[in-house]
């Protein structure tokens, strides 16, 4: 029988009728003829409650009382929608994170999963019964303490859950269609993409789109679980994520596969830095012991007269305050004169496997953004991908320009770029 | 160092500014030279209001699953309540029921504690912390699964910490502050009780005493925890229910130790039962089936010529359906003509260890309840309490009564009834 693995966030299960609703796609499901196991998230808006909670007590809440409190969430979702299922006639179990033998790291509130001991769920199984397992939680086997998942959590469970599973699929239920060429909230046009690889993926994901978590698309290459990202809503076929879309392989592979921004970042400018071998590094171990991720980094050319440069990087906005204090700290090692922050940046990001193949992309993608009168302040590329650093407030814009530019806006019905035609 | 048990119902921990102030106390606690480790239920209503989440989706919640939704209530108070007090500067460390080593029988909903493991809680003392514990909950070791403790749990959870790791004192904290001779709500003269024996408060608490649940009452006597009943509001001293009272032993023990009464039962009569052996096991045997406890059985002297008689005997109200559905299953064998429900009774208890060794108790007791006119229906007594069964709404006026009999009114310092005084 094929294992389907199923995952629902918080706004498909946010109250009791959103989750007799996932229930019944779940029943239904489990009738066509599919064992089922389904990673749910906290009902609606109760993680920002709980965690609203703990700041009224405390102004730094302690990790594991913070992952006790949080996993409370799921371990209500879970149980509801078990009983839900029951009540329309199939078995169902439910199961925390620990118990259903998700097993991760000891960094509570960003834990990593580092196996699954599906021991419990194929159990549950081969009972003939659904087995609910509490996303975005699991155990440290060291101190036998829940631990939490941070971001993105709940996908990763379902997928982890899915590759320990020997899963045919795992359906990562949301509260959009699918992934799109574009934000469509930015552009009207932007289309449902039918299948995306996990390259592209990732670096969509990791571009800003927000559908799925990088987290989780690296977990499914990793395991090749091929990924069905769909509404829960609409009951439309949403988008594959697979590993075997390759743009050379056939005609109908896009180039593209769309357009991602991300208005999250920041960017701190190190003036003055001198340029003799260390400098940079000394700059970013300063950083990186302030545990700050960094995305792009820029370094000027040096003027030859001073024997000075200036170095940028992007960060995540809300790292600033950690990643300034953790530079000036060592302001003496480092040797620079003068540190800005800007935090009304916007990041643009084309991604697309035909890149490798197809030259000219670069060249279209720039031009477009000339065209919209964008001004890029920083650029970085991959062999997949192209992002710029842009003002904020031009970002909507330069997104709708690069998406038209590559002809990805819908037709409704009319062929779009493929491999081989475009340029 | 004294080892201090505290307990904290949902009232007490009601919002953020309850659970700081809880917090408070525990930190006093623990600064005055004490270890201090902490039941705490859900806060306020989560529980009814969980429990209206798995009635919205189910009209028959599998146990299991209510148990696992249930324990996300104390999951979310331990966890803030060790922030709160990490925030005032001492450490603390939370601990689910399973956590903190409380094992327990496989009975969802009404699981009893078997025994507890306090290895972790030592450790947490050892290092200085204070150990919050969920009540109401622990773990079934066969299955590993979550269960919970039913009415009075978490007092049960206190009791039994204390017990597993000798403490000192269990302190119950609550919305009174005390064990009180009778309902104030009823009798607005009645007073705090300093001190009670274990065997006079399971009889209070089976009497309809509301301040401790009698399981609770039992596992203290059965481990001679002392168990200090107060208030969390008023930081007063309240009751202690001990061991060591005893009527005999000194003048000062008060031969009444308060007046009981209970609306929540019920009566069934079974009329023209054959008066031959076996009639009433049968019956009864068919009221056990159906998981019904009985409190009070009453049958009528036999009627010579008929060779019938009635029984009549006192339940929980809820009880009804099921008793009922179960004795007309087996009316054949039990043979009887009618069977009539009656839930507008009313029961007054009045319990004292001092009754054992002073006559002319119940004389009294009977005296007081004629004069006030109320009516008796059923007559029930132990060593140590005499109860009887009234209408419901003459209940009040006979608490009041006997309250005024015994002598037991607030006097506002005057002297009270104690043993070799009174009649």
């Amino acid at each position: 029988m094929p294992l389907v693995v199923q995952k629902y966030g918080g706004s498909s299960v946010s109250d009791a009728d959103a989750l007799k609703r996932v229930a019944r796609r779940i029943v239904e499901t489990r009738r066509a003829g599919n064992d089922v196991v389904v990673a749910v998230s906290a009902m609606g808006d109760t993680t920002d409650e709980l965690i609203d909670l703990a700041n009224a007590v405390s102004t730094d809440p302690a990790p594991r009382e913070m992952d006790i409190l949080l996993t409370a969430g799921e371990r209500i979702s879970m149980a509801l929608l078990a009983m839900a299922i029951r009540e329309m006639g199939v078995g169902a179990q439910a199961f925390t994170g620990p118990q259903a033998g998700v097993i991760t790291t000891e960094h509570h509130g960003r834990a990593r999963i580092i196996d699954v001991a599906p021991g419990r769920l194929q159990k549950a199984v081969e009972d003939g019964d659904v087995a609910i397992v509490a996303g975005f939680q699991g155990l440290h086997p060291d101190t036998q303490d829940v631990t939490t998942l941070g971001r993105g959590g709940s996908d990763t469970t379902a997928v982890a859950l899915a590759a320990a599973l020997g899963a045919d699929v795992c359906e990562i239920y949301t509260d959009v269609d699918g992934v799109f060429t574009a934000d469509p909230r930015i552009v009207p046009s932007a289309r449902k993409l039918d299948r995306v690889s996990y390259d592209e993926m990732l670096d969509l994901a990791a571009s800003g789109a927000k559908v799925l978590m990088p987290r989780c698309v690296e977990y499914a290459r990793r395991f090749d679980v091929p990924i069905h990202v769909r509404s829960s809503f609409s009951g439309l076929e949403g988008t594959w994520v697979t590993g075997d879309t390759d743009e050379g392989d056939e005609m109908e592979d896009p180039i593209i596969a769309g357009v991602a921004h991300d208005r999250s970042e920041a960017k701190i400018t190190v003036i003055g830095v001198p340029d003799v071998p260390g400098s940079a590094a000394r700059l970013f171990e300063a950083v990186a012991r302030a545990d700050v991720n960094i995305d792009m980094i820029v370094q000027n050319v040096s003027a030859i007269v001073t024997g000075v440069t200036d170095i940028s990087f992007t960060l995540p906005a809300e790292s600033i305050p950690r990643a300034t204090s953790a530079i000036e700290a060592d302001r003496d090692a480092i040797g620079y004169a003068e540190l800005r922050t800007d935090d009304t940046i916007g990041k643009i990001s084309l991604i697309g496997a035909g890149m490798r193949s197809n030259s000219g992309v670069s060249a279209k993608f720039f031009a477009a953004l000339r065209d919209a009168g964008v001004n890029i302040e920083m650029i970085s590329t991959s062999d997949i991908r192209i992002s710029v650093v842009t003002r904020s407030e031009t970002l909507d814009d330069a997104v709708r320009a690069v998406h038209t530019a590559f002809e990805l806006d819908s037709t409704d019905g009319e062929a779009v770029v493929y491999g081989g035609s475009g340029r």
